[in-house]
């Protein structure tokens, strides 16, 4: 074992790689210290905060994080209850929110009380799925098109293939298969249980590619062709769907519209298709809402999920309509991929947001995804019904934000 | 004051609101701590790590969140020395990364260390701005007419109108102007100074408004008509910018390809044809990249930025290039909100991790998004790298992650 | 039968309507004539080449065209011979195409030749089928959910209905099934034989959704929801393919691309990556390609096909690689609706194009769609050599038009 | 002079080119007549119809077309009176369409009875430009921002360039220019006068990259970089604009939406969200419309417009409103380039058909742009009435088309 001094001054003169230090300390606190000494040293400040987590970093370092110094704290509010009925959730639960950006705690929770006064939302799980999708190199499209046919063929050996890797992960079907010149994109799309599932299907598929490139001439140019899509913006995943696809809903009576959000259903419509199907259309934006993001953000931060994937969770089309003088209005994610353990769930804070909701571990992401919607709709109709009564700017005023 | 049993109580019973607490509480710390204990009672369950923070927040309610019950910790990594030339940031940097997911502050810092060998990353801010675009109604399409050329005729008012709002905001022009039957979406652009400037240019453009509404017959819809694009993936973003448009380029000598990558400047050029042009054409994504999301949102929850724009900042393309031998790589991201002063990069930790990079404050907006841009390439290297060498999964099934 | 001139008067003081000549006159050429008398007598213009067309308007009037004054003509010119290989097509094949751009049949003429210079293109049909989405309502995401799963479990049901109508339309997969709130939209996906299939599909498909209407509580909105894109771009269209799917592809010697285009195979790789790619990609264009739309319209005109469909013919990737030296170059193009009989290909003119490359009626339309993606190839190659080489200009100029 | 039956014979053994038949015959009639034979030779077929056309061919082959065998006869209806309140086109004009699709002239028909009814469309012009974006390489991204900012200083010797070379266009901005790793691509934005514009602003633009190449470093890749964006569908054209940006709205009477339509202002309302803004939202289209490419293919045809246009013209939004409980109904297409003189608009049938609506020549392309957009809005509101009243496929059946 080292001395902190003799560590850092090897850091400092390039003799030791930051993620060398675990290999000469007694333990995991002592390499975090460690280092986060080096980057206050180098950076000739003090970084006290980030050394008060209470988490486990020896778990952390065996699957969340590399060359760790501490933790961010990020702010966790609570909004509630929200009343949701789904196929799995069902009554009030109060919904943890990470952010650091004011006025969204409020907004959501402003919105779960209106879901309260109008009885609740309803909740469904449109579909579940991961997907995976290879781009494979042959010599013409002569040979491009038999691989596609080949795949369509064989289909039963490159499930067993696939499935022999996980105990939970499924190979539903491999589609499309498309075909651009010599290049072949098959779309393997997989059921993972509970799990989230991108590590598992991409274990699967990189096993099921082996029997095609044993049986074939196809050469694998990489294990994703950029048609999964994952983490970024994909109208695929629009049609398609990726992680879960979740829809929520409500009827909201006039008088709750006019008395909590002090605007009209009129209005609310107005502004949806003003600003949420018309504007965006124009905009070549996938976002046909207001702002999913900001609720899938916050929920993600708080439940360990991974954050690049809230850039699939600000997919989707909010809905709304004026019945018998009273505002019908829905949201729909086609792409939330979400778990409730493995990944960043485990960390410790995550699991405790996760409980808040009781839905930490295996058996609950139908729960999860239920709960996400109803966050989703209560955030949503509360800022459109914002902006419906011309209230936007002045909330920003109040918390004198820059 | 009420005593906490009480309280607890009332919010059980529905006599008190989760937003009421601080009404009846000495201090916050002691309201996040009866809230979060409503919580356990609500959920049956222990949220001890929750309370295990150290930043102030008083300062938080604020500014940052509503409701508070603790804050959520997330694991933060460095990678580097990352070495970047840019305009403000000159030399060695290192990057802290907050994230749950394993392997990714080690790809960063594998791209970093490759950086190091070829003498660092050329790094570039396009361009800078930011954006608000609220939706008009009118009577007619010939009104619709009117209200843009009059809006193109009084811009000087209106800016006028706008700047009255802010010390450093700056309307630099209102376009396009897009009219869509009766309605109006005038897309105002303004430059910020050192704030990432939402909130200003939502002042700023209300009061515009005011003007436009007082004289002419113009009907404000929404303050946003989804032509801005805020938080959604966007076209219109991609080619127009927003908040910083940052670009980084390197050129990697062919043996450092091979002996650090384990492949070769040939196999990576097609891959990122294969996959992040090829691929992301044919999937309809905004994403011609591999993995943007994943850097972007780790710096972003590390340094307090807004993890809804994570989904703005996966936008861009990724350049691959064999010259004389050698691999030419470039990244370009048009749609990055950032800043290192305001908003949650206040929090104690992000500032924190602003200070490690040598970043917080104002004056330090333009080096902290020339490192984002360089950290963005040594994953995105990183990752096609991997990629290209055929070693994904095998990363993924050593985390034995799910 | 009434005289022309009363006819005439009757047109002018509104006691007759256009379409109601034909009740009053001895035959459709009468018609006609008269028809285009009014014309010329409310427009105070003569329209005499209008009047000179030799197709049967007897015909036309049962099929193509309704209230007709007679024909416009526009050039056809011949390129070739294209030497195709595909499945169907083999050998060599005279061009049609319908024009009235100067350059483009003289462009697609070079790209002949150097085809011809290198042996060939290969083409092959990717995939064929025909597609209709209409968009239904229910009560609510609950029922949504329901009709979604109703119409997977009833598939063979559906399949049975829509096939009733048609003796060689098939109906492939009902995929996907999108629920959007309370909207529900399946995607009817057919093979259509040699037919073009529109109406075909058409007709099945509302004949299915009976069934649907008759056992469920869903509601039939519109036949057709816009999700299977007709005749507007559109990503699924991009992914999922519609009509041909179409692919061809050359290896043209370094020598002949410097002799016959005046520049380098690697100035030609330039081009696509910079222009067909990354240029795109900034755009938001769904045409990854330089000029599709120009050989696909001429074609279409030349040979009948619907003049609206060549939007969804402008889609497609080009690519282009240098191997061993030599350029390696394809088109591919996912969504090419076209016939070889029925619509506008029974047009006396059509019917003459369609026999010139000898693919006219039934069992030919394979051989047809290879032509097409031949031609479409020599087109683009020629355009992206003229660019690498800079003489897109002086080849306008020399036209001097305007 | 050659005799014909040598002509041929050189061109079967290939010792003559099809575009050498000129220099060998007395007179264009001679050349096309001895190439269409040809063409009945190779293919063993009769082209009698191909030779039946009126139009001067020596024109055609200055400007319009090469290797010319003859012309095709496409059927032109009329639809009309359409009623139309621009501000160039006031009052009734009769409506010529070219198409092969039956059911379309009488839709559109059906449409302006609707219109007549409910006394007259109002058109406007929201902007009118020509485009030209060519692409630009660099040696870095610091020297691609270099001629970023060059650009924006140097925009009056760029415009001096350019104009210099026409008379009528006017480089009005360069904006924006893009910068994508080492490339850079600068929209150059023009308008044209009364002409469409794409040929001016390509010489144009070329004279201008001159002076860019001589004074810096830069090196164009393509006069085209895909951001202009020509005959391919983009989300740049829908945000920017490109050709004429033309509108068109009408409020219509519930009783005549009843009689005429078989329909109610509700059904047609609901028919265009859920098909024309959330069926395109999710099907990732840029067509918020049914089937303006319908309307803008037979006009465009009728009228000698570039067919590869048409592409352009199917972009677009409709939008549909009840208002006191009658229809209110707008449809807007951002790029519809077109022109009543020069091209294809010369050739004989399209002069005549420009005529009938008193648009042929310089000073009518407002007026014939307004007709148009009044034009697209008829039909737009005779296939959502018939939709609405679940019409469509009885149409088609009635047809009896395959």
């Amino acid at each position: 074992m080292m001395e902190e001094k003799e560590i850092i001054e090897k850091l400092l003169n390039g003799e030791m790689k930051l993620h060398e230090i675990e290999k000469y300390t007694e333990n995991i606190k002592m390499s975090v210290d460690i280092r986060r000494k080096f980057a206050e040293t180098v950076s000739n400040t003090n970084l006290d905060h980030l050394s008060k987590y209470s988490l486990s970093m020896e778990e952390a370092l065996k699957r969340n994080i590399e060359n760790p110094i501490g933790t961010v704290q990020i702010p966790v509010g609570i909004a509630g209850p929200l009343e949701v009925y789904g196929e799995h959730a069902k009554g009030d639960y109060y919904v943890p929110l990470a952010t650091s950006e004011g006025a969204l705690v409020a907004s959501v929770n402003r919105g779960c009380s209106v879901i309260k006064s109008a009885c609740g939302v309803t909740a469904r799980i449109i579909d579940d799925k991961m997907t995976r999708a290879p781009v494979i190199k042959t010599e013409s499209i002569s040979e491009a098109l038999k691989i596609k046919n080949w795949i369509k063929d064989n289909f039963s050996k490159l499930k067993n293939a696939a499935e022999s890797t996980t105990r939970h992960g499924k190979l539903v079907k491999i589609d499309p298969v498309v075909v651009v010149g010599k290049y072949v994109y098959p779309r393997f799309i997989y059921t993972t249980g509970d799990s989230m599932g991108m590590n598992m299907v991409t274990i699967a598929t990189e096993t099921a590619l082996k029997i095609l490139t044993e049986e074939t001439s196809a050469h694998v140019i990489s294990l994703s062709g950029n048609l999964d899509v994952d983490k970024k913006p994909a109208a695929i995943n629009m049609i398609e769907g990726r992680g879960k696809t979740i829809s929520a809903e409500i009827s909201i009576p006039r008088d709750i519209v006019e008395k909590k959000l002090k605007t009209t259903p009129e209005a609310i419509v107005e502004v949806n298709i003003a600003k949420n199907l018309v504007g965006s259309a124009i905009a070549g934006s996938m976002g046909f809402n207001a702002h999913y993001a900001n609720m899938i953000g916050a929920i993600f931060l708080a439940t360990g999920q991974d954050e690049a994937h809230i850039v699939e969770g600000s997919l989707g089309i909010t809905l709304a309509e004026v019945i018998n003088g009273d505002l019908y209005f829905s949201v729909t994610l086609p792409d939330v991929p979400i778990a409730t353990f493995g990944g960043g769930t485990r960390l410790e804070t995550a699991h405790e947001c996760l409980d808040i909701m009781g839905v930490y571990g295996t058996g609950n992401v139908g729960k999860f995804a239920e709960i996400v919607s109803g966050t989703v709709l209560a955030g949503e109709l509360s800022l459109l019904g914002a902006l419906a009564a011309g209230h936007l700017a002045r909330a920003h005023k109040d918390l004198g934000r820059g």
